[in-house]
């Protein structure tokens, strides 16, 4: 049997385990294995790896649970702005977009660019009118909205107006109890991505998310730069990178991981640790999801827990929320 | 005498001698020269090679003849859309700012963003929200444009609209002649760019630029993502390319320099040659400018031109716009 597999993540943070509900937990389990198992089994049935990784991102996009697509976080304006990126491991091509509030699925329309344009990124609503002449529908921004995403803006804005350790009308809010950090780690992170090898031996990596709560001034993170959250080269590995998007742009992190390989001889997991350390040294954190073309994974982050799930050739799914479970 | 110097490019493309009229090289000699010199003094002094950088670009951003700043090309609406990133190789610190329609310095914004904000990349109206809250004069789109760009802007939107090989007002067109692909590589790029080393040892890189003439649908390019077209890092280099943006993003080619550096212990002017390389390989074209800790530089083009500048601690400085001057 070839070697393949698909891995996805659905971002890092504080999840912990007592602030998990059981239904909850369940959930987040149900819709992971849903979308891995989409993806694997076009893989399974010779599918290309860039097919898998787009039907794997938009179950997990049209999912409220994540903060991509729809029930993604709300900027400052109260409304959703969607980044997403894709990259293929053979041509080396790719697409992303920034900004959008219109596109039921960014993953999609960073496809598009990809393929049917000449260029590799597109912003707002320069972005939006591509998708148009493509004949996408322009979603109303109220389809992208739910009440979690609401209240947790509102608390951001709180949190904002009154900094650590002030008095707020929901209590005294330190930012070093679990709580709030846990809150805080959901303002930021909540990315969705997904990385492939199909059986033709090509590697394909996607992104997508809304970025951070209460963001302001048009902000980017790391999602849809490519060589920062996203990055794809069947001579090393595909990545897919979720955590404090500032600390992964500036450490380049995708295209660090494939650097170490093809660069310094290492193999994917080393790879990805030491990219990954460097985040930690710099001061940041989150994770990262990476496939070589051997079908090697690494599921690696410094963050309390991260969303993930993988399958390879022959073997089950597995479905991961917590640190003190696998990352291999 | 310390090892410091700065190294600048006003963009790489097709500009050939028997182009270019006597008095329009002396311009662009001048105004490299005066920049190169800006920067240069402010390092000799021993000030900083971040504001060395600065103050380089912003003459470049000032001057009519750059695609940056004032002068910039028109986009697809006949206004300019500016892009710049600039990165501090001490700390890793980076800031970008893409889509601004009316901050005279972009440059200046893209430090301001990593200075003062908890990000790395604001995009359009709201990174001018930002730049409004620190004081900025907003500039009305008028500011920038030049006729040379309306001029520019009609003849792209005329190719566009006939395609190679058609019949148009002005005449056969084939892009096959010198001068149309000289007027087409001239719609891509122009792009601005300094690298500095002060005596401090510290390093800085930063990029300015219009993007490409008749851009649509908020094309975003390689200026304002770092690890593409800006990277900057004490530990190898510091970089800003400049050419066809879309196959720098692909490549990683800012950060791609530094890792050769870095993982293979290359030298700058090996490491920056290989990226290049690669990006040609690709089908792309373009330069890079690159100074390391050492003060070694590298200033590599595989297009027929790069207008460039550099000067060294204790020497003159140099200026080249052609294929057949000087590269080091």
């Amino acid at each position: 049997m070839g070697k393949y597999g698909l891995v996805l993540h659905g971002g890092a943070g504080a999840i912990l385990r007592h602030e998990m509900t059981p239904d909850l937990d369940a959930a987040f389990r149900q819709k992971l294995s849903e979308a891995v198992n989409a993806g694997h089994t076009i893989i399974e049935q010779g599918g290309a790896a860039l097919d898998a990784v787009t039907a794997s991102i938009i179950i997990l996009e049209d999912s409220p649970l994540f903060n991509a697509g729809k029930g993604a976080v709300l900027n400052a304006a109260g409304v959703c702005e969607l980044d997403a990126s894709i990259m293929n491991g053979r041509t080396l091509e790719a697409g992303a977009v920034a900004g959008l509030h219109h596109i039921k699925n960014p993953i999609h329309l960073a496809r598009d660019v990809m393929e049917k344009s000449a260029h590799i990124m597109m912003a707002g609503s320069g972005a939006e009118k591509f998708a148009e002449g493509l004949g996408y529908d322009l979603m109303p921004e109220s389809y992208f909205q739910t009440d979690f995403r609401r209240a947790q803006l509102l608390r951001a804005k709180e949190l904002e107006n009154v900094g650590a350790g002030a008095t707020t009308s929901t209590g005294r809010v330190t930012f070093s109890t679990i709580d709030d950090n846990a809150l805080i780690a959901q303002f930021k992170w909540g990315t969705v991505g997904c990385v492939a090898l199909d059986q033709a031996g090509n590697l394909a990596a996607g992104t997508s998310t809304g970025g951070m709560t209460n963001k302001k001034f048009g902000r980017i993170g790391d999602s849809p730069i490519i060589g920062a959250g996203t990055y794809a080269d069947n001579a090393t590995c595909a990545v897919s990178a979720t955590g404090w998007g500032e600390f992964f742009i500036r450490a380049s992190v995708a295209r660090d991981i494939a650097a170490r390989m093809e660069y310094q001889g290492k193999g994917v997991v080393e790879a990805a640790a030491a990219a990954l350390a460097k985040v930690r040294e710099m001061g940041g954190s989150g994770g990262v999801i990476a496939i070589d073309a051997q079908g090697q994974i690494s599921m690696e982050f410094n963050s309390p827990g991260m969303y993930r799930a993988c399958q390879l050739a022959g073997q089950t799914a597995r479905v991961a929320l917590y640190g003190d479970e696998t990352r291999r």
